[in-house]
């Protein structure tokens, strides 16, 4: 089926500039016969405030009719905190069951990372997304008293485990150097820690090729900053890879070419790809944001769909334009997307 | 009274090469007049294998009588993982309620940072050590099997965040620049974050000069390899402040210099000092450990105890020591020990 329906949502903030450039470039990429559809969705702060809407079951209802979905930024400093990260984009998260939330981190040359001497890196972090701290369990008693208690539950089934692990072995597999680590805290969080860990060794047997380890996810974050290099594919729990892909972007070039999946590697649901920046409200309407990290989550949406020929000429076209940045004028937007799309 | 009763626990690994040097400097800064009594207590591996016991009631009742406890390193690879940690480890800092676990962070001079650039860093983390995810709350279904079912309750107490908040606050008051930072996830854990956000604002009302802001946790990761000069007191819950300390000790120098103190402010129950690194079996016993760390220790726990002027003296004979070092051949725990000793 030489054919995308794509849903887009461009969000808040710079979320629109980028995703036309992501778009851009993704006509560009598409060979002549295959067919591309895109559907526009208002999601955001401005329907927030318009109707009190995040994302209603006819919403998910239509997102669901698509092949992928290509987000640009959701966030507003207008919108209470939370109430778009649980109303929107978690709750997306959970209705397309997108349990393999994939974060790619490179260090492109002739990128500045904030380490010193510029190590080699050059791994994916494969984190949970539908379980962990982030279901939304918990709750208080004693509200808004000296005597309030709150709760946080984090959730972790064996099923949910074992479905993100394996995938993130078949990922490790697929490289070079095979090489895949566990973080997590089994240390204190002794319950969910050996259900990560028991699952994370049974499920290796089935691929005795990939070379495994395990750290502390404090200890994770000291190697990330002392020796990056030595991480290939880390698979995590929910919050914790909230936490290393936020440190993993900024040593790798900082969050403007940080490209993410939210997968349902089943696709009984359409996966979204996404930038990991956010609506940076701040710089809007100014044509100053870098689309690349959008470009380089349409080469992470056309490898899910199987276009591996395209996803790599993405990859390869953003590789050329990031080394011939140092010491040139910066670029707008539109500039940046137009070249990109010229040379795909 | 001028007299400090003194629990010391070698622990494992290099942990009796570094508490040695510890000791000596701290008998080496102490006025004449001070009565030094030092206890030391067999706590660690060797005591687990030998007994079965990592810490026992009667030992909690031995402990409570000192002023105050340095602990080298507790840990050591023929002991399973988790063991000592909840055992030992945890068990202490919730017996004696621990709940400022304070962790300064500071790049001194002639330390080298893996950070280009070498940026201005010099911030403390105000760590909750008593709730949070490390209560131990939370249990397994349909154990060992494919339906197991893993929880985590994270407990927090207005109580238990008010007392480190204003802790936190106090510290920040008494710098320069008077800046204090909650670190949390309140747009996800939004019970935790919604408690933990309204004490933080609360409890400023009491410290007008303070200035405050907040930041994801994912965030303040990003900021501590990005702008790490931007931070001057930051306040944090237990699993959060486990994980930036350590990025926060790589960033700085490198846990060899990384010095920290849990401390229960009421002195109902001795503090605990120990430096952040661990046990390091790989090269205990050689005289190559690093004893810097143990000794920034000692002079956290000469200013809980009030001893201001010797603990301004450790860290003035700490720093010179290290801008020293640039270029010359390293030298032995126990040369650095007595360099040390004799400077302060
Ligand atoms: C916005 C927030 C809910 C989200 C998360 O915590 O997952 C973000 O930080 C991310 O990493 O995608
Ligand atoms: C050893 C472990 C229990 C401990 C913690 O998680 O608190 C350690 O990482 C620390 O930071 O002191």
């Amino acid at each position: 089926s030489r054919s995308i329906s794509l849903a887009v949502i461009p969000g808040d903030g710079i979320g629109q500039e980028v995703v036309t450039e992501g778009l851009k470039v993704l006509a560009a990429v598409l060979p002549q016969d295959v067919k591309l559809e895109t559907k526009e969705y208002d999601f955001g702060a401005k329907r927030y405030h318009a109707t009190g809407q995040t994302l209603t079951d006819d919403d998910l209802t239509q997102l669901k009719a698509h092949d992928a979905i290509l987000l640009g930024a959701i966030g507003d400093p207008s919108v209470p905190s939370g109430v778009l990260e649980r109303g929107f984009l978690l709750k997306l998260r959970f209705a397309f069951d997108h349990h393999v939330n994939l974060r790619p981190s490179k260090l492109f040359p002739g990128v500045s990372s904030p380490l010193a001497g510029s190590p080699e890196i050059d791994f994916v972090v494969v984190r949970e997304g539908t379980e962990g701290p982030y279901t939304g369990n918990g709750g208080t008693i004693r509200t808004g008293t000296e005597h309030e208690v709150a709760t946080e539950v984090s959730l972790n089934t064996a099923f949910g485990i074992e479905r993100v692990v394996r995938d993130a072995y078949a990922r490790a597999q697929a490289r070079p150097r095979k090489k895949l680590t566990l973080v997590h805290k089994n240390n204190v969080l002794v319950h969910a820690g050996h259900l990560w860990t028991r699952i994370f060794h049974a499920v290796g047997e089935e691929f005795p090729q990939v070379s495994t380890d395990y750290l502390h996810v404090d200890a994770a974050t000291i190697f990330m900053v002392t020796q990056p290099e030595r991480f290939d594919v880390i698979v995590t729990d929910n919050l914790f890879g909230d936490i290393i892909t936020d440190l993993a972007a900024a040593v790798s070039g900082g969050i403007g070419v940080a490209a993410s999946g939210n997968i349902n590697p089943s696709r009984d649901f359409p996966s979204m790809f996404e930038p990991v920046h956010g609506s940076a409200p701040d710089i809007a309407g100014q044509s100053k944001a870098d689309p690349t990290a959008t470009v380089l989550s349409v080469g992470l949406l056309l490898r899910h769909l199987g276009f591996e020929a395209e996803a790599d000429r993405i990859d390869t076209a953003v590789h050329a334009d990031l080394a011939g940045r140092a010491g040139r004028p910066a670029r707008s937007t539109v500039e940046i997307g137009d070249a990109l799309a010229a040379s795909v």
